[in-house]
């Protein structure tokens, strides 16, 4: 009987690190209206000032600040009205000592003002004279050119992922079309004589698919495609000629089942067959998971995942993800939810323990509820919120320590 | 010159609770493969019990565990192996009294025995005796039937965003197609006389189209579906025509601009002018966003959002999506970060203050650092992780207080 080599978690991120420099994703152009959620994969720099005139934020008059010193209800300043800006016309007017031009709201402020007055400070005595009820500081009421945004600054680095707000930053400089990178495509083989999918009938004995679906599901959501979800017996030629078929077309291929050390596990087998394939990692010291396989064919990474769906989701959270991101160029997520334990928890020394968690809040401070149960239930992660991360050097966790929750939804801060 | 008839924060949720109810989305059935992040409409049973049979969790021998009572390395039971479970295979053997079955992991655990005892522990003296070097507990390695779950228990609920672990679980218990509400439809009419869309040539004194790019990537964030995104001249014919052939599509209108209370304002003019047109709310007491409208035309919801990209994004994130939630009969959305704000903020009581804010980690606790900026900078929206809330009662908020941080980004638990 073979056994695990067992390897830390460190040692498998490094590991991971190691092959996420060595593999090269390619990138394309997406318009900007499909641009959210993907990650941009240049950086861009601003290639013009924002606002690119003085605009006025409000509905008002252009003014001489000096002008309008010491105005008031009782005392107000009398100004000649000379003019008004259209809104989204450009002026040449200049403004001269005791004169007031009327601007709307994000129109340009002409020349020689420094300040806008408020319409509802302003008396009209007739078409051309102006009561000023309150005097305004130097550029009250204007965001003045480059306020916002310099020609050269820095509008969204590579490997961010673009939000919402990017994409409103990069339509207002004008850019149509954002350059990013490919989406990982991601191929899901899952093994087992006793998987049946989900429009076959069942026979007692037999398992629906779970892993699949869910790692199909995580992956779209944290932006990979899946371009190929199958089942395979438990055979090693039918493994062999499925990810060969695959390993050409996938970025990352995820082998669910199979990544043990029974006699039925072909995932290690298989990889190791091809000519350029190898084993990196068989086992590693964390709780759930430690049936995992990281392997190479060419410069593509091969996860063996475990088959209990608890375990091969929080391996994907913990390993695949990581990968990804980072031939992406991402920064990990690090967002976290600092809370408190809400009741004591036991954990194995030497072993890096996943406890998966569901928070609440209670008295205005955040508790992470410990949720158990037997491996594999699928129940325990649909009411999780995330995870905590037990170092394989402590024993357990006392109620009410501080711990760090890792959600399992991907927050970018 | 009309002026604003400001309500609360709280005036104007009631209003959109009650337009919410009124309103009725409808529902579609998708792969479960595409349902991830979709919205279920209806309880979600199971019709199974999960496992459907007693699994092993290990690769092992079924055995009563009476017989290996005191067993150990010393002083070894020793077990008649019968016969063994295959894989995907049901089995009707009876395990008795001295007798033992192999069955790997995830096989169907043959009757009368009541626990699994891992390979590792089992030494084979030949084809049927075997050396048992371990005691086990009654249902150890085993997950009975129903464990996971069972026939009658809710799976997932009315309103829940289907997450990748629901994905899991649904197949797990066969449904192969979910019953879930449309994504509903946005109409995004931009105004302005001085908006231009990204690939026109800009002169002085337009700006570029912002609002309508930000709120379509804002809309697919949260599931929603654009089905129109244009950029409509300060005419009120020509906002009317749109609106006309809009109206009826879409099952929420956002007009950019034009809901203040100048000249070129027309927003309120053109609902008001539609035979079941109403206008509900025309101004809040916000910072920012007070020149807010809300209208419905027969039953659908108008929204006119200011001009200024910031005020209009806070307005979406504050009002229009807490709407869409609530006809999606979702939950809202009530995870916040807790954090210490980083130095003192200045607000306006009287009014409902939004404060954009950067998170940061220091010293193992989340502070918020406020983000100042004058008014519409996108530069602001695109560097803020959320925002934090100040009630109109409050004059602003002393360093080091404990607040609650809003992302933008939809976090759910």
């Amino acid at each position: 009987m073979e056994f695990f080599n067992v390897l830390s978690v460190q040692e498998v991120n490094l590991i991971i690190e190691k092959l996420a420099k060595e593999y090269s994703i390619g990138t394309e152009a997406v318009d900007l209206i499909n641009a959210v959620d993907r990650i941009i994969a240049k950086d861009y720099f601003s290639t013009v000032n924002l606002p690119q005139f003085n605009r006025s934020t409000v509905d008002g008059y252009a003014v001489i600040c000096n002008d309008v010193m010491g105005a008031s209800e009782a005392m107000p300043s009398f100004l000649e009205c000379v003019s008004e800006v259209s809104m989204g016309q450009s002026t040449d007017l200049i403004v001269k000592k005791g004169q007031a031009v009327y601007v709307p709201t994000g129109g340009m402020v002409p020349s020689g003002a420094d300040g806008m007055v408020m319409i509802e400070y302003v008396q009209k005595l007739d078409e051309q004279t102006l009561l000023i009820h309150k005097p305004i500081a130097p550029g009250e009421n204007i965001t003045f050119i480059g306020d916002d945004l310099r020609e050269g600054d820095l509008v969204a680095p590579k490997g961010k992922k673009i939000t919402a707000y990017d994409v409103g930053l990069l339509a207002a400089i004008g850019k149509g079309e954002i350059q990013v990178y490919t989406k990982p495509r991601f191929a899901i083989l899952s093994t087992g004589d006793e998987i049946i999918d989900i429009h076959e009938t069942q026979n007692l004995g037999q398992i629906r698919e779970i892993n699949g679906y869910a790692l199909c599901a995580l992956i779209q959501q944290i932006g990979g495609e899946v371009i190929k979800k199958i089942i395979v017996k438990d055979d090693f030629n039918k493994l062999k000629a499925e990810l060969t078929k695959t390993i050409e077309q996938a970025d990352i291929v995820l082998i669910s089942g199979g990544s043990s050390v029974g006699a039925r596990d072909y995932t290690k087998q298989v990889i190791e067959s091809f000519e350029k394939g190898e084993v990196l990692v068989h086992g590693i010291s964390i709780k759930p998971g430690k049936p995992t396989i990281l392997g190479k064919i060419n410069n593509k990474l091969v996860y063996g995942l475990p088959g209990h769906p608890a375990s091969a989701l929080i391996i994907f959270n913990i390993f695949v993800k990581s990968y990804m991101y980072q031939i992406l160029n991402r920064s990990l997520n690090s967002f976290n939810v600092i809370a408190a334990i809400d009741s004591n928890v036991h954990s194995s020394p030497g072993k890096e323990t996943y406890q998966m968690v569901q928070l609440m809040k209670k008295d205005n401070e955040w508790r992470a509820i410990p949720l158990y149960g037997k491996s594999g239930m699928m129940t325990l992660l649909s009411r999780a919120s995330g995870y905590i991360r037990i170092s394989d050097e402590k024993e357990g966790l006392m109620k009410g320590e501080q711990v760090d929750v890792y959600l399992f939804q991907e927050v970018d801060l």
